[in-house]
């Protein structure tokens, strides 16, 4: 067990069998009251379009690739179906952290032992047998936005920039919104701005994102989940440094 | 235009531009209706795994593959990291239509025209330029289950069954629910079973489903979209036979 | 190190570095020899169709899949390019055992060591580092057919029957055949007949091939591969049944 | 029909039916010819390595991907077989214009017409009716080898060189070889070095290759095919510029 996971950590919290994690945070209560706080019924995508071009992918993953099986083409070729009726129909291969996702408890880990104690020696070709995406079930609960890019009034935080607690604090009490247990949390970093003007090379270099401090205080907070405009969560210096992962879980 | 086309459909409803369709009926206005209604914030996945085997997959599309990138067998076998950090990682490759989803509006279509009468030509080999799903942006909103097999007792209806808008009209009278505008209406069939006790070939030779009666009346409705658990929505005697295709759109 | 590895199998014999096995006795002399047997220059190929359907597939595998990224439908549909210039692309996607393929070494062993002792901890997700295919490099030579349907008279030989070394002997001699070295060893079952009579379950319910002794046999002929028109090579009773599995390598 | 194809093509040659276009002209006679030419019997390879990295992709296609469906890392995790017979198993995606490969007929013409006057309608989406690599069936034959580097001693030629039937008649004279009805021609540019010394960007900037008269002079020697280290065969002065493809076919 490392540090992390002895201070803020959730391994036992839901039970030895639990595969969840803090996901648990946003209960039946939490998205009951979630749901009362809709004011206005507008709802805003977070997606970077599924799309082979223009996307950020860390090689030496593939980005995401669309062919068509049958499509409208075929028809202006000279296909016929009776009655009229046509149809076309398409085919995904992706790598599953190629763009906007949520990466499932076993994707990382330390020292051979994923969330809640279950054996690394458990993810195997054929998938994760614990902790896998399939054990999120769902996700739904107050999204809570963090925006420090117009906190600070820039268009990006600087690459390396560490983000830590008193920033998120800051930051919450200037906006008048509060934390709180079962809460999504996002953090406008304006990173993927980078991509957008820069490109790829830049964009993954490195990138500012929450510290280890941070880490810790989100996971004290009993946040649900962390989403983020990098490309990692945390902050990464430089491609090989990488510290504060996935504490939360 | 077909008949049903001009009697149901909504082309034109929301501009000559819109892609959206039905989807629209779920406004802002009935997105905050909808979370205003949640009473125990409980919720229920309606998806089917997605994995290659045991899942229905009409040939000759291919059922979902999956893949890892890397995993702990990988560590098992040798692989170090710096700090004891270890990470997985992870592929998957499969028809859009092999297991739970949305038909975007441009799936099914008559006559080279798609709704809102956008040229099929514009359905190429790089994807659907108009009313592909990636236009669909959102679909939330008060969700309506008409469960058919328990109105009847019936642990499935039999294929060839078609629903009509008596049927439903009943069904929901018998629950004590109203159908509104903006609803995302879910039929219950029970046609799922009979993949889990036959088998594909027993799922895909025929299924209940939808007439086109009760096409009409659902897109009378103005709901936003219509879920099923059988394999095409619309009732279908054999493989060979099709009717009541999308009016909702 | 199984005992058909010490009685039959060549570890050691091309030098402790060694990944290409058996594929070594096709040397370029034996290249040189089997050139100047070529007599008529007509070529026959051996490989099944790579399609989608009614190819055999051994679950959970997926059949082969092929989309195009563009084709003649797109210009149908009114797509332009300079001077009537027009192209087509396409895409494949396959398990390397769905259809007519080259087992590489790294594909089957025992106890966890590869083809001359390599171990089976460097196949990892990334690839097999010994003994992969890349490592064949390239496999031509005189090629031998050992035709037991036509010897027997029988358009297939029935699960479960094993060939022996007598059977492969007697029918090369009333073929007038000899076996050489560095030879490409085909045998010649009709097999395949039921995959296109009866379909993948029969097929796949077991399979006539060569049992043990043969396979010992084989291995000390020197041939340079085996190729055979079932699934497995080897004789398989049943699913659950293997023996004598590549000792050639 | 184009110029090119009136001057130099092949049309109707073998008849209305034929969909192999030049490789007809490596028939049985001429790889029996071939055959008994061979004199030392090492083989040498021509392919770049099928890996996702360090090959010349050009977007919006995707590099090849290979992943393991089972590998030695899964038993060094645990899993356990009978007898302890152990395997691996793999899967590659990959656009079919992505590393060392042969353009099928079916990849480009002009103006709605393939080769042998096929109309483009009939390459849709489900693939190639006509002229698709399926239909190659076999190419075998004398390889001949014009080594324009060596000639000029240069480690490649420069990009929009323009390889005339001079260039390739001077060299095959310096090098003492004839080109004959049935070779297999291969003109060596130096242009992949190009990609392993200057990457991506350089060499799909253009290349040198063969220009329209080239192309017909090696359409009236009666070759069966053309191999490049280039990647387009055809000199490219810069990526929206093509001249002279395809009249081989």
């Amino acid at each position: 067990m490392t540090e992390v996971q002895r201070n803020g950590g959730n391994w036992g919290r839901w039970g030895k069998d639990d595969e969840r994690g803090a996901a648990n945070f946003a209960d039946a209560g939490c998205i009951k009251l979630a749901s009362s706080l809709v004011r206005t019924g507008k709802v805003y995508s977070l997606a970077i379009p599924l799309q082979s071009e223009n996307v950020p992918v860390l090689p030496p993953r593939s980005a995401p690739q669309h062919y068509m099986r049958m499509d409208g083409g075929d028809y202006a070729a000279g296909l016929k179906r009776k009655g009229g009726f046509q149809t076309s129909d398409d085919y995904i291969a992706l790598g599953t952290h190629t763009t906007t996702h949520i990466d499932a408890l076993a994707h990382v880990w330390y020292d051979d032992r994923l969330y809640n104690d279950f054996s690394a020696n458990t993810v195997r070709s054929n998938g994760a047998k614990h902790c896998g995406i399939d054990k999120l079930r769902h996700l739904v609960g107050r999204g809570v936005l963090i925006d420090l890019c117009a906190h600070r009034n820039v268009p990006h935080l600087a690459s390396g920039d560490i983000i830590k607690p008193e920033h998120l604090e800051e930051c919450a009490k200037a906006q008048g919104t509060d934390i709180r247990q079962g809460d999504i949390l996002l953090v406008r970093t304006g990173w993927m701005g980078v991509f957008k003007k820069d490109g790829r090379e830049a964009f993954f270099k490195g990138e500012p994102g929450i510290g280890r401090d941070a880490a810790e205080w989100i996971g004290n907070k009993g946040v649900a989940a962390v989403g983020c405009d990098n490309w990692g969560v945390e902050v990464i210096r430089s491609r090989a440094t990488f510290q504060a992962r996935c504490t939360v879980g």
